[in-house]
């Protein structure tokens, strides 16, 4: 009975969010991003009456280094878009946020004007334990903006650990803001990341920083045909923009739609698309498994020992690895 | 009875291989790799008794496209190194070498001197189901091979799927072997396998190509400039290298060597291999969890249909990685 009424509850909660209600939606990611095991069940009954609407939005990664301007970005990038007619939705992956217990107000006050705009909705990181954890919600809390009729969302990434990694492997075309300013500065983007970017877009391109915004691009266009893109036959392109004065705003917009549409005809982003759902699959596979193992006290305790000895050479890793699961399976 | 008998035999075997006794070596290496889970508690005997002796070769990965002349590079590269009183073992991580069941001819035949040389071990990949299969038994192997005396152990990797990132997470120095040559040739290189260069060397810089190298190490010395080196304060190296002609091997081995010795001095190598053994414990507990849960022939029939449902999305991938673990349980 209980169930049953449940269940009611979920499939209006499942029209309001297909209707836009955005309380519903607010209501409804909350749930999705539960981290209580008894809310799991319904949150999976909600995203499987949600599946069919989703997959048509454009999805989007956005990342860069601290400093870059890319609250800034977002506002001015997000005005344009929904001015064009788009509905925009933003979401978070910031696995540190849990620190602070999630940012809320901290999200909506550094992007003032587009928590405002009513063709936008802000999400922030939701709390999450570990990256995989955070990372597995973003992705469900984006199903549920499709659904309720986002058809652009951008997925930002505050850059800690491998949060660009994750985000690149939910989304449709990963953008890297960078910095105008040469030599040290350039080095301060994290290994590895540069080689995920589809676009890379050099902010602050006006003022004093205009002439090294030019450079800078020249630049990074040059580093970027060296690597292999994701998707054949497309080199990254390197723009430049200025959130301040909304130049080149146009033109990023026009070259995430062209490239997109460019892998929808070749048929590399429904490749591409298959590719992340299956990795999705065995990342949840690894996350509950692990899951079960770090739940109990002792054995993350035991963990913790084993893991150290592993790291000081007293122990051998496999062995200490055979050694702690035998003790999980004993206890 | 049986079980000190084998006690006794590997604390023999340990006593040969810490001699230097190479049919001993070859023995220990396959006990090692040994797919039988019958074998494992001897084979972490042995390594448990080698553990003290391990920890002071030099590690070096490398890697590089097809065509690049890696082959031809570890033999020229090999030779300087052991002319130089130096001992070097060769092991190769390639997990697509199971489909022919390994490959010890053809990795001996591909570097015929060098397999010939009393100075050089060689040894092909194992034959592993998973690049993580394949990557924790030559991890293990290289530990056999330090307690053997060898004080240089090169790690090769065939660039398949993820088996880069893998050599550099066991690995003090990873190299990157680059073609001469322009464009289209230079984005052979895939995603995220430069950003993991300590080193990069142009090979083939002699004859008609001598002026392309010359032009492919400026090119890449630039692109790299703009990535964060995995140790403080060293921009990565591009040297040019001429493995027929032999020239630029001093100048390789000896940038390896003063690269490393800088780590050994700011104390970031001890924090480099403490990481990669806490990495290494946890992807082992991963992979024993993982294994568990395959090694059931109706759990793998079970996972591959929930994979393909996750892939094609008919099924979320959050829900169907809990119905197959559920399943598992279950079964």
């Amino acid at each position: 009975m209980a169930r049953a009424r449940a269940s009611q509850d979920i499939h209006q909660t499942a029209e309001q969010v297909r209707a836009g209600d955005r309380r519903a939606l607010a209501r409804a990611i909350t749930l999705v991003e539960s981290a209580r095991p008894s809310d799991r069940p319904r949150a999976e009954d909600l995203l499987n009456l949600l599946l069919p609407d989703t997959g048509r939005a454009i999805r989007i990664g956005i990342s860069g280094a601290p400093g870059v301007g890319k609250s800034t970005f977002i506002e001015a990038f997000g005005a344009y878009v929904t001015g064009e007619g788009h509905r925009l939705a933003v979401l978070a992956i910031d696995p540190s946020s849990r620190r602070s217990g999630g940012s809320i107000l901290g999200d909506k006050t550094r992007m003032e004007s587009l928590a405002r705009n009513p063709g936008a909705f802000i999400r922030p990181s939701p709390a999450g334990t570990t990256l995989g954890g955070v990372a597995r919600r973003t992705r469900e809390a984006m199903l549920v903006t499709e659904a309720a009729g986002f058809d652009v969302v951008l997925v930002e990434t505050v850059g800690v650990g491998q949060s660009e990694t994750a985000v690149a492997d939910m989304v449709d075309v990963f953008v890297l803001l960078i910095s105008p300013g040469g030599g040290d500065e350039l080095q301060g983007i994290k290994r590895g990341v540069m080689e995920l970017a589809d676009i890379v877009i050099v902010t602050k391109a006006d003022g004093v920083l205009k002439e090294a915004a030019v450079r800078a691009a020249a630049d990074y266009a040059h580093a970027l045909h060296m690597m292999r893109p994701k998707y054949s036959g497309s080199a990254p392109q390197v723009l430049q923009v200025s959130s301040v004065e909304g130049r080149g705003l146009a033109e990023a917009w026009s070259a995430i739609q062209s490239l997109r549409e460019t892998f929808v005809s070749s048929g590399e982003l429904s490749t591409l698309r298959a590719t992340q759902l299956r990795r999705w699959f065995w990342s949840e596979v690894h996350e509950a498994l692990l899951e079960e193992v770090q739940s109990s006290t002792a054995a993350r305790s035991e963990a913790e020992r084993l893991e150290a000895a592993a790291g000081s050479g007293e122990a051998l890793p496999s062995a200490a690895a055979r050694e702690f699961l035998a003790r999980f399976r004993g206890s």
